[in-house]
């Protein structure tokens, strides 16, 4: 049997891959941390990435689907601190210049390098600390926390997983950095993802599977609802661990991988108090069951109850009115873990005080049986907070 | 010429019309102020109204729209503190039996009656408290502030507008009451509104003015993008004055009362700090012009970054390019009030301090001009602050 085993190393778990970071003052012009990494594989690799959906992207994100589809992948660039988004032409000239400098440092193309921005709309990228930043990262194969840590921004933690995968041929690692915190919403959130993997991937599988993982983990999450300009998930396989996964094992790999970073993602919402999992099941449709989580999980007022401790299920029914999804009001159950709070669409005997036992907890599960076809979906959501509010009232 | 002028007396303005309230102490048990009003025609009427598209509906609004089909509509009865919404089939027959009481009280069968309800959602009404009050209720001339005031919630005034027209065939009148306050979003707002007039106007073109009008107005404004499970709109005609206007006239005074009433809502929103206006124009189609407007409106970030009085651009244009509309970012221009804070997708030379002062008021408009096509919308909303949340922690 294939067994996966959690390991330290992050994005440079698996075999040939180094990071670094450096400090170049990109927000406010003075260094007081890291903001520009560097995620590097020294031998050749297949690459693929998803980007956001949003019809305003980022330059960075433009730059890197342009070199996705001419250049041979080695290395990826990131800063936090200034998405370098809506920046017009000198903005995707930045990005340009930033690829190129890592290229330079590295003995590479600049069509190998792919390039990530988070922070800041709308704001000149500070070209000459950038620049000069770039030469300066040291990468190392015990880089990745730094890396991770250089990507944060209102993340209140540096985000890495990695797996060791025994297969029946021998073993390959596969692992991960990534950033969120706000802006986040599915298709896909505001954050930057890294994966690496010393398994060996054709391009056409790896693309598949990136997409479908992403599916069902980056965009099964949602903070506030807003979609930023400069999602992207990379994934990089050199194959230097010389194992060639099947599909599925791989695949199960990188859903770990995935869906780890992308709950942690949610906990790490900007003020964020509780860790929400919404099911939506026995709907009529896929679809349906979608728009009714996604529903619930964006509403204002529900998330506003959560943050309260308050099982209220009137919202969460509402919100599955209103979001296009059929349902039959007379056959809705609702859940707050395995607590019924309404059956057949009217109050349940559940006693109150245990189900604000259960939204009061950090982490609950709300569930809704809508009993109307066998369509299920899932997303992981948070509470809205007056601290949230407050982290957002402007830059 | 016709003339406007704004006149007193609300839902009573308009001859033929009487209106009163009492408290039942319908939230609490205890009665601390009026929660059941009652508005009547004392002549036949034609009527009309437009409910909520929520698939989860409010037992009233399933008995008023019932008796809308069936029955020759002369009274209204409406309260706050409960919304008799997610009780299920004892909330049908609670709803059927306000309509039974205000009928005896008032010499009219069942069918003649409307009823709203507005408050707490999945709570079984506490019908004898309400059955006791309902012949209590004295109709005068002189009620309809009276009744405003009973059928606020979280509403911080009483909302009433009334007009009186002057044709080339004489004057008719028009006035309504509104309340609105949490769960606010285009079709419809968390609201209730009775608009009266002693105008002659056949049951057809009744209900073609209404439903434009309500587009016009409660339909664009969002202040949390939660739709509600009871919002109705109710227009009666009791032809008092003599008065058959053109359609024209009487859809401009009707648009002047409808849009003056949820102009108020809005400001009168949950915790709301700013009014904003937001329109989208030039945009490719009707569809994207209003797609782009309310995910602006609805956008968690955008509506944070007002809250703070900052004029951030970057999560407006961010919010236009996952709405779904066609946009070209390098053509696409933003404003507070008429200055500009993007032009082609990038920052403007405007002094950010100007635009600082401007997003500090109480009231401004943002516009964004797509320049790719001929369509416009505009829509009402508001800032989302730290007292939104605190007002919504749960009841």
């Amino acid at each position: 049997m294939n067994k996966m085993r959690k390991i330290q190393g992050g994005v440079c778990a698996a075999e040939g891959f180094v990071a670094g970071a450096t400090g170049c003052g990109i927000k406010t012009g003075t260094v007081t941390r890291d903001d520009l990494a560097i995620i590097f594989s020294q031998g050749a690799t297949t690459a693929t990435a998803t980007f956001t959906t949003n019809k305003v992207k980022a330059a960075p994100v433009r730059i890197s689907a342009e070199h996705l589809r001419t250049g041979r992948i080695r290395a990826v660039v990131l800063n936090s601190g200034n998405a370098n988004a809506c920046t017009g032409p000198s903005g995707m000239a930045d990005a340009r210049a930033m690829a190129a400098a890592t290229a330079r440092s590295l003995g590479l193309k600049t069509s190998q390098i792919l390039v990530c921005s988070t922070g800041r709309i709308g704001v000149p990228m500070p070209m000459p600390a950038i620049l000069k930043g770039i030469p300066a990262v040291k990468l190392t194969r015990s880089g990745s926390q730094k890396a991770a840590k250089a990507i944060m921004t209102s993340d209140t933690f540096a985000k890495e997983f990695s797996l060791e995968v025994t297969t029946h041929d021998g073993k390959f690692r596969i692992g991960g950095i990534a950033k969120g915190a706000g802006m986040i919403d599915p298709n896909m959130a505001t954050m930057l993802c890294v994966v690496t993997t010393d398994a060996i991937i054709p391009a056409g599988p790896l693309r598949k599977v990136l997409r479908d993982s992403v599916e069902d983990s980056f965009n099964r999450i949602t903070i506030d609802g807003d979609m930023s300009t400069n999602d992207t998930v990379i994934l990089l396989a050199n194959g230097a661990s010389g194992i060639s996964p099947s599909p599925a094992i791989f695949r199960s790999a990188l859903d770990e991988v995935t869906r780890a970073l992308a709950r942690m993602i949610v906990k790490d919402g900007e003020g964020v108090s509780r860790f929400v999992e919404v099911e939506v099941r026995r709907a009529a449709s896929k679809a349906d069951a979608r728009r009714a989580a996604e529903a619930i999980a964006n509403s204002t007022l529900v998330k506003c109850a959560w943050a309260g401790g308050d099982p209220n299920w009137g919202r969460i029914l509402d919100a599955v009115g209103y979001s296009g999804a059929r349902i039959q009001e007379s056959s809705a159950d609702i859940f707050y873990d395995a607590l019924p709070v309404a059956v057949n669409g009217v109050v349940s005997k559940t006693p109150v005080r245990k189900l604000r036992q259960i939204a009061a907890r950090k982490s609950f599960r709300v569930t809704v049986d809508l009993k109307l076809g066998k369509a299920s979906h899932v997303v992981w959501t948070t509470d809205l907070t007056e601290e949230y509010v407050r982290l957002n009232l402007g830059e």
